[in-house]
């Protein structure tokens, strides 16, 4: 079986080896469904090693899944949720998080993904004005969805903004892992440690088959999250096969080593192409990601050969995406089609 | 690592081997995500052949997310879903069918777990008057949550008054397989041939890691349906992964061998314990479950060798599930236990 | 302009004379709106002087709006609610309880509209059971849609129980006037008194042009309802017109004349046609409806010259509803006719 | 009793003599629930001779409710709604658009209430990419929340280019009477023949006690609509009171006259406080409000003699509504405090 490969994005790569041979280590005998296993209990206590002994974590099958019902858990319908206009549950979740939680989306503009308190600020009015929904989440995406990373500062400042005036943040850490590499810190100090309450953690594109988890900071914020995730359709029955990826994830630095490489990938063919004629970089290259104008015409004879996406087709700007499994001959073998359709 | 053998569920099962060995054979190289892959495209035409060309089907995880998904796509949130009052849509999703498509469910008491039209008709009025929520959707289950099974003709019968007076037949097939082989018939016979607008296709009560089918019986039926899978959460990225799940379940009959082999088991089960004094069947063993009251003192001791599940509390009744995985010496440790307890 | 006079509803009554001027009081100059103004605070004072001073209350438009306020305070959407099968939420609100608060509705069939703690118990299971939503209201009905009457004992006694398991009462009072002068009490004592924590208050049926309260028993389980009545659209702008409404009501005991005329119209309903061949009560006469069995081919001639509705087609069972306005000629013409096509 | 003339709102102005007239000569005898009465007949004839044949129209209790309603009637959950960041759906309505209709929405930043084809073009992309809420509806509001009016044009221009993408073109008409007026055309005319499918038609701010209007350019629009009212809670049982206010509007073109006196109240006051120091105009007056910046040290102690809305705190921008009872006498005297307050 032979597949394209490309930099259309993390989630079109495989299964990580370490992960594929721990799902098949659970795979004998009879396990009690619904997270009632010993696999997912000894995860959930690395999960718990990971974030902090106050934390709780819940599986779930997808980030969609995993944003929504931290959403539900922090917010009423009557509620509203502050993000990025990038975010992915305002641009990339087909109206998931209003639909399901009944919250407004509160879309900041931005260039490079990344909300600032001036921006959150543009919406923090209107409190006990029942006219109004009522501010109660902000949302930031890490690294996020153009690729770059909030400093440990800037997110403590957003934070403490937020919770000054009573509200929760949420982060959706679908690359959660690219951003802890970059930053050189640990999982939970760009995340709860920061001032996080509820954190999406990205599995899938980080090597998973599926599965994300959402950590919750104390257990008073994932009290009744159980129902959510039920009433949401995210509760897988083989718990176990779920949770030994992501024990698999925890284990062995598997996370830090899958997005060290990833990113050292995205950095290379940034360095790879940064000096072409007719290849502009458009954001820092901070994590995974590389987005670049290109000639409008190349973009589809382009895509043939190695397949990705147009980010913004009026501006002829392309996302380019590493994993776990980018090799180097990959990116020589892009960049030299690159380089020789643009003569 | 070892877990207690049990008769708790079919989900408690593991994933069936040969399920096992096309995940990994599908676990190299890129691929594109939500289903734009190859395996997607040959299993999507495995499902054709199996449910007739003019079928389109889905994959989602889980099966709520399918039957959430069916509801949403045959009505509208004004719109009533009649269901027996012990179907998964009614006890075991948490309230997601009334929370996500809106609709109200309306329920018939059954004693079998199968409704009849008798049944339906008592909801069958109201039709053009506001007040009332218009019933759109009759869902039946098949194999029933009881273990029995509709007759062809039941069904037939079923889908004919359904379709008389506008409405759509569903049906929740979790547990489809087991049906087919008890009724000697093919998985289109007792559902879309039968007169069923849109199946719940199980899969991972019979062998698979996760994942379910929505068949569809015209693409109309169909038609906006991908929009509300991704809105409902259930849209997985690395589709392969539960393509190649589905493509192993519709090859070499495997979905037959395993219904076959766990029907067989509770057959034999039911058969071993039918003559127990202190035993008594509460329904005929049509598939893979066997119902029993036993004496109340007597349940927990024995759930703690053989995990399995109450039934219904106040009547002393417990729910034996068999799956493809069940074995005859499971079964003759069991009964031996439960004879030498019930001394 | 004439209309045909009937027992359709005692919503097709006209508005009382004492309400009609109240609203035309307050018909001048300028009032800030959505409850702002000094109509509604005096009202609003008299609610607490009839319902108690720990209680909150609310204006909506409709019967429809405040009890999906209700639930929707008082329960998240993975929770669900106990009625009776014959109640308003279950059957006369098109969905709207489960649409607009997801929850589930679990009905009890009764004979009389009346639950008992014995049919709440069945539903009483599966706490912290997550594939089972949750239970966390009970709603009643005074006077039931069946026109019989809880009495306070049995109020109490529901309320009791449903406070032990940590769910909460709440009482449609549609037509709790009604049910209060047949008890002999105060409107709080067959509410707020025998354990009801939220009452959805009729005004419309007794006599308003349009309006409902909400009475909660106390400030907690208000708190943030004023957001929920405007995102379920039920906030009116020019709220002094209905305020002023509310306090014609509670003024001079409007509500209590109004109420014991109605039900005193149906008491001379049901003995002028008890003894009448071919007229069978089929339910105790407490309020102001009569239900009945009567020959079918009569309805539709009978309707022609009295509007109302029939109840149950296939028993032939219709509902006569009396109100404020009916007259003793009203019931002497009806009466008349019957017998003269019972001949 | 006596209340504070002011400009806070159209809405807190009373209800117009004619209008009360009209609900006193519709209240005696009985008459049918629900819309099955003459006024009711009679007024939705009205209705079809103002806006066409083709047209059909619902009554509702308030303008939230028309919009959401309208939503619906339009649009799937998974799609999304194009409308002003200053919207009354997108912004004074507590989110219930995205609650109750399930859609996401998309607002344009825009310095007068007005979009334009350009702005919404910004939104029309991801057709088809089920990641993406697909667009189905922009809304546009008429008069616009800041007073501004769209020409024929401009609505034709808006229409055409909706229409040729396959959405629908809903217009907010709280206020269309005042801007119909401004356009010295009919009502019809800046709405169903300009292009809009669908009208929420505005009652109480021109004079009514409480009432919208919901109108459909054709029945097919409207073929379901009469559930989605009653699942949305709008559905009004006494509604001869709502037809009957809607009737006086549409007679002795009192809606104009409403309109016509409201508009030249707001030209009056803007002419009066042009000229004055301090006081600086931010919008065009073209209909019946007037906006302007003032110093912000005079907001509150003008507020306590003639109550108004701040707009913008940050920019010390309020908002003056006139109404069709504001008379001369309250402009001159507001104006005379204005001045006296700014010395």
């Amino acid at each position: 079986m032979s597949y394209i490969r490309g930099f259309a994005s993390d989630n079109n790569a495989s299964v990580h080896p370490e992960v594929m041979e721990a799902i098949a280590n659970v795979n004998s005998g009879h396990a009690i469904g619904y997270g009632g296993d010993s696999t997912t209990e000894e995860t959930l206590r690395l999960f718990k090693d990971t974030f902090g002994k106050d934390t709780e974590t819940l599986f779930v099958y997808n980030g969609t899944g995993a944003n929504v019902i931290a959403i539900q858990a922090l917010a009423q319908s009557y509620n509203a949720v502050v993000c990025a206009c990038t975010a992915h549950i305002n641009v990339d979740e087909c109206g998931a998080p209003e639909k399901i939680s009944g919250c407004k989306l509160l879309p900041i503009d931005t260039d490079n993904g990344k909300i600032t308190v001036e921006g959150i600020k543009r919406y923090m009015h209107g409190f006990g004005f029942e006219h109004h929904a009522q501010p109660k989440v902000v949302s930031i995406t890490q690294a996020t969805e153009l690729g770059t990373i909030y400093s440990l500062e800037e997110i403590k400042e957003i934070a403490d903004y937020v919770h000054s005036l009573g509200l929760y943040l949420h982060m959706d850490g679908a690359r959660i892992a690219n951003a802890a590499v970059a930053l050189e810190c640990s999982l939970v100090d760009t995340s709860i440690n920061a001032g996080v309450d509820v954190l999406s953690f990205g599995g899938t594109k980080n090597g998973l088959m599926f599965g994300e988890a959402i950590v919750f900071a104390n257990a008073q914020l994932a009290e009744n999250v159980k129902y959510i995730r039920k009433q949401s359709t995210q509760l897988h029955s083989k718990m176990r096969y779920t949770s030994a990826q992501f024990k698999a994830l925890l284990s062995n630095d598997l996370w830090k080593k899958n997005a060290l490489h990833a990113n050292a990938m995205a950095k290379l063919l940034a360095q790879k192409v940064k000096g072409i004629d007719g290849v502009q970089l458009t954001q820092e290259v901070e994590s995974n990601g590389v987005f670049a104008i290109i000639p409008h015409e190349l973009i589809e004879p382009l895509q043939n050969d190695f397949f990705f996406y147009v980010w913004d087709e009026h501006r002829s700007e392309v996302r380019w995406m590493t994993s776990f499994d980018t090799t180097e001959k990959d990116i020589e073998a892009f960049v030299m089609t690159l380089k020789s359709r643009l003569k």
